[in-house]
């Protein structure tokens, strides 16, 4: 019997958008000092985040982001331009600062936690959270990445810690992750959920050439034809197909929409992410945020499918949160615009 | 005759990108801790800002934003939804901090500057640089919006107060504008150098509905007719449909060329002062960053004419620099990431 008490309770307590008060925003956006509309996006950001918060003035220049970290036993499978020990020397150069997310969170002031929920090595260090709740995920080809009850436990896990910072006063929330091979199971979890072509969903990761584009197509056609996930059913793929920072990311989505958080979304992981939370719990969508549209086809896919448009396109493909940090940036900008522009019946006309 | 010193002088210095120094930008960029490429666009500017720099670490902080303001004649045709005066009281909306480009350059630190370059009525305030060459243009509609001596004059004003900003210290400067009516004159241009159609051109501007689009689409259809503009003379398409605030824009983006200074290109009418220092001196486009798509449909046909890609599309439409001041910020993201990303060579693997 798998522990399900943490999720069921966080799913229960999700809830709409105050129409009420983003109709407020949108009247108070309408009065600002400009042509109404004519900010374009980041008026509708602003109508969401007052939606989000139930207050036209929320507070999001608190910004956390999540970086989960898992392996995944299906890189013997050849389906990454990289060896599996690049995981642990990338956690290894968050510590240090000197990753493109440390670099792109120090431009914009956002604090960044790591959490080993799914790594093969432990990384002793004091400023590593400590949660892992397998040490890498089976091969997916040959059967289930992990149980049921390990897919749940990520989840929890994801929703516990984004509880923690939300406690500690956590306002804008972003996702990113690092696992190399992670590309082919967010592949796979897509292609479960939504039956898209092979050539839809999977891509080149960083950096396969076609004949690794070929057997990538291979591995997670196949991963699908040995583990026949139930394309309804968000914790069945997750378990079968999935990776642990997936699950773990799925649990941050779940517990900001809890906590009434704006969390943003990342690129071709965060997303499938984005995706099983949706499967378990669909009104968590209208608390994400999508920040950039990656190059991997899977991406623009999937976003096509959950009627999601992303802010911004820099034809980027790294993960770590990367976009999703840039994004929280234009957020803040949405929010800076609603508290601080003039109404028009200021203006000495 | 036209004095025409300091423009021939400050065209005359404009020079080529170092590609020397971009090819060791993205050496550079190569072995950073990630795939090759995959930080996309980000990575794409930082080897434009080496080339415009000479330097693979050019320094791009010190951000300076410069508003060129002017009138228009053509507003008696209809052609905005807002009347003219909305101009000067924008302006004082921009001194009292309340416009949504201030609230955007705050958040980024960007110093502001707002030029009187062709406003009808002066604002006596010491924040103002007055730099007025006509109060307004002519109605392009019956004749010359402003002679050739004016148009050399605004482009002057925007070359002296650029090399004022970079000898103080500015690094990166963006264009931005106010001046009701001023989407006429900018499709004006567009269609005079490109012969691209009205439909490609012409777009609702601030908010006029379906029938002042097609008014608005008469009148720039009838001032090419009464002009004749010559399609390869910028200060002969400046000075008969355009603007003085366009004219001023077009100085800044040749002065931040000569001295090797990034400027970011804003929306419709500050690329349309590209394309008019495109036509004085086409090395300039090297220099030049352009920021959003915006929604104005000549926006996008000038990109593809000029063969230049904007960063991002955020539905924007309201002008004031809005576009570029958040376009600085992402160029910031790029300097950094090529400065402070840590190399492979670094990595514990």
């Amino acid at each position: 019997m798998v522990n399900i008490k943490l999720l069921k309770e966080t799913i229960s307590e999700i809830g709409e958008l105050d129409q009420e008060v983003m109709e407020k925003a949108k009247a108070r956006l309408d009065n600002l000092t400009k042509p109404p509309g004519s900010l374009g996006y980041l008026e509708d950001l602003a109508i969401q985040l007052a939606g989000i918060a139930g207050d036209i003035f929320p507070d999001v220049s608190k910004k956390e982001h999540i970086i989960m970290v898992g392996d995944h036993g299906v890189v013997k499978e050849g389906v990454s331009a990289f060896p599996q020990s690049i995981t642990q020397a990338m956690v290894k150069n968050f510590l240090n600062g000197g990753a493109a997310v440390n670099v792109l969170a120090r431009q914009h002031e956002i604090n960044i936690s790591i959490v080993d929920i799914g790594m093969v090595d432990r990384i002793e260090d004091e400023k590593v959270v400590q949660a892992n709740v397998k040490r890498g995920t089976n091969n997916l080809l040959t059967g289930p990445a992990m149980s049921r009850e390990q897919a749940v436990k990520s989840i929890e896990v994801g929703i516990e810690i984004t509880n923690e910072l939300i406690a500690q006063g956590a306002e804008l929330i972003g996702t990113g992750e690092m696992g190399i091979g992670n590309t082919t199971p967010s592949s796979a979890i897509i292609k479960a959920a939504t039956d898209l072509s092979l050539d839809q969903v999977v891509g080149f990761g960083t950096g396969l050439d076609e004949e690794g584009l070929a057997n990538k197509k291979k591995v997670v056609k196949k991963a699908l034809d040995v583990n026949q996930p139930d394309s309804q059913d968000g914790l069945d793929i997750l378990s079968k197909v999935g990776g642990l920072e997936i699950g773990g990311m799925a649990g941050i989505m779940l517990a900001g929409a809890r906590a009434r958080r704006p969390v943003l979304i990342d690129g071709l992981i965060s997303a499938a992410a984005a995706l099983i939370a949706y499967l378990i719990e669909p009104k968590v969508v209208n608390f994400l945020i999508p920040s950039h549209k990656s190059v991997e086809p899977g991406h623009a896919s999937l976003y096509n499918f959950l009627d999601m448009e992303p802010m911004f396109d820099l034809s980027m493909r790294l993960g770590e949160g990367t976009g999703a940090v840039l994004g929280m940036s234009i957020v803040e900008s949405s929010n800076r615009i609603i508290k601080e522009m003039a109404t028009f019946d200021t203006l000495d006309i």
